[in-house]
């Protein structure tokens, strides 16, 4: 059993490592952030199995983990395929808990998480020596179930204050919502700001502003999920080397 | 020109597209933390250029600058590969700048970077539903001209504190004075910790603790760099699964 990452959306960035198990698999379970490009590219002999948790066709995580025990008992090669990385906001822990406790032996194969890939192809670095030093990542999406104050806004809006860059995952929903969070805990108006969506997928766009101004932009040039939103100093390396960037 | 990662060591958890553009180079040059075992497997028709940092043989970031102008400007293929992804940590984003500085057009071609999957594949997922809603990568080897207080240890441990956790790139030689830092500023001693050495590489090794008891296991375990230190209550997932997990 692999817990395998798929990288950002773009086949080719999938490792080599994914590659060889997918195409020696017998089922390849995915969820809904993995491109039928992808899927396209796999033999026939592979049996692809969408799990992806769009309603109402949801399947449940329980119903998800049952699977794979299942699969992994009939001694079946089998590939969980997760958008980005399994370990960033992938449930891939969840996965690997459920698998151990039923004694399923597996193994994780990191991919390029959407955090670090979406950034990286538009431009916008995550570190960098002149302006950030440390770089967070949190998830706009929290599940329905969950306090919503699992965030600390407070020590979020410290981090951008003090240098560091803030990426949000599937933040295109909630964008009002954290871009006043983020303000209301003393993060200046003209912090630079950018958004890439479908980041290596063919509709693949990129706006940028600050958080005065990224709703108006994201409005009219249409963003939708997913998308990566990235705050922080680093948004304005992309000014210097757009032209140059092979997009 | 293209800026690649080549993820965290393993050669497979090279990208699919890392691994085409790699075989087609005329020139590769990369630093110290890419493995050998890859650059083996690279045919005989790349010219293969070690600009690692190590000194007494420090090749400058000026130089290392200027040969890619200037290789680029010959018309050659290139490839700047670095250790993980060329824009956390890797001095990415100055290359890509100074590249559009000097009007040679260039890809970012992103990587697994270490601070996934070192975690990753060691079994400790960055984040979790139940314990963990950020994650904050930062360095522990601060170059020398910079100020220490760029880190803003206050919003670091708040950030661990509040259950989001803390990764630290190549923070071995400093770890004593990392774990003091979190200490100082209210993260509690029981607050679980891991080192992962050189992971996907040969001699890879994990050990966990506590902020308490970490120093003691890294002695006692000999840890040296590159390792990647995770703080947070992600740790103890590996307890779950560390017996099914295949490493």
């Amino acid at each position: 059993m692999f817990l395998v990452g798929s990288g950002p959306g773009d086949p080719e960035l999938l490792t080599r490592k994914a590659w060889r198990l997918l195409t020696d698999a017998d089922f390849v379970l995915h969820d809904s952030l993995v491109d039928d490009a992808l899927l396209d590219q796999l033999p026939a002999s592979v049996e692809v199995v969408d799990v992806g948790k769009r309603p109402p066709d949801r399947t449940s995580q329980a119903d998800i983990n049952d699977m794979l025990v299942d699969l992994a008992r009939d001694g079946a090669a089998v590939v969980r395929l997760k958008g980005g990385d399994p370990h960033v906001f992938g449930r891939g822990g969840e996965e690997a808990q459920h698998l151990a406790a039923a004694d399923v032996p597996f193994e994780v194969v990191p991919g390029v998480s959407s955090a670090v890939g979406a950034p990286g192809v538009a431009g916008i670095p995550l570190t960098h020596r002149d302006c950030a030093s440390s770089v967070t990542v949190v998830t706009g999406h929290e599940t329905p179930d969950k306090d919503e104050s699992a965030l600390d806004w407070d020590a979020l809006a410290d981090t951008v204050v003090s240098g560091g860059t803030l990426v949000v995952l599937m933040g295109v929903r909630r964008l009002s919502n954290n871009v006043a969070a983020l303000r209301d805990h003393g993060v200046p108006a003209e912090t630079p700001v950018a958004m890439v969506q479908k980041a290596t997928w063919r509709d693949e766009r990129t706006v940028s502003g600050t958080l005065a101004t990224i709703e108006a932009e994201k409005e009219a040039a249409g963003i939708e999920p997913p998308a990566v939103t990235v705050v922080g100093n680093v948004v304005d390396v992309r000014a210097d080397t757009r032209e140059l960037l092979d997009r």
